[in-house]
């Protein structure tokens, strides 16, 4: 099977494609950091929106998703924007645990597992 | 290849299966709140074990499982419920980390990727 | 599709591969218990390297990794190790968040899937 990698850094690619199978760097809200957990979640949602359509995919395929928390208290919040995100009946395998993250702006990421 | 969703809800399946492979949402002990640590893992492992027989898949095609405790100190006493349920020559790759899980009554979360 | 285990235990197996696909456990500084956190990434980092090697794959076919920190604030010093060792270009998927691990002995831990 063919691994294909876009966005590929020194440290991480931000998808990893192996045969059917596509993988995402875990996404944080780059482009709304300090921001409320909701409106990360959006942020977050919206950019693997995009990473999907690059890599062939797009969010009725995903497979599995983890989500972590800085604060779980977070939780209902980002619920909220994940229910409405997710299309019906194409809700994948999920786990959202509390977890510090690696640069105090962002309180929440998002790993997905998707086919393409 | 193919994907197949069982126990569909809102914001997560239960099951997702992409070609071969299998996905398990997280599982906590449903049946089980607040129980200790070993308890909640012996309801979790009876609750994948059911999961995954709906997959067509059981506990000898386990691949990966990751484990989160909300205190790491269970450690031991869900290694000894873990270490039982496991068949001779079929562990998986596993990790398990300490983290804070959505809901205080449930300590023990397990997710697994399986093959079918 | 074959499952394929190798350094199987009762608790987990290091290597299990699943058609082209291989996981490996959570990895610890085994030889390096102690150690500060950019060393025990070092000795994290060739034990992959050999349990790639057993599976017929390497470090050009990671596909995904998950970092779990004890302290967060380790985040640059194994980054430094880490980026070193990605072969240029092939860099995986990657998420990094902290969680307390299961002995104090062990600050770094690392999970991967990578084609073979």
């Amino acid at each position: 099977m063919t691994i294909e990698r876009k966005r590929v850094g020194t440290r991480m690619s931000q998808i990893v494609i192996h045969g059917d199978t596509v993988y995402l760097a875990g996404q944080v809200a780059e482009d709304d950091p300090g921001a409320p957990a909701a409106d990360q979640m959006r942020n977050i949602l919206a950019r693997i929106d995009g990473l999907l359509a690059e890599a062939g995919s797009d969010k009725s395929k995903l497979l599995s998703a983890t989500i972590w928390l800085a604060d779980i208290r977070d939780y209902d919040a980002i619920n909220e924007v994940w229910d409405a995100w997710v299309p019906e009946g194409c809700a994948p395998a999920r786990a959202c645990v509390e977890a510090k993250l690696a640069f105090t702006k962002y309180i929440v990421e998002v790993g997905i597992i998707a086919a393409r």
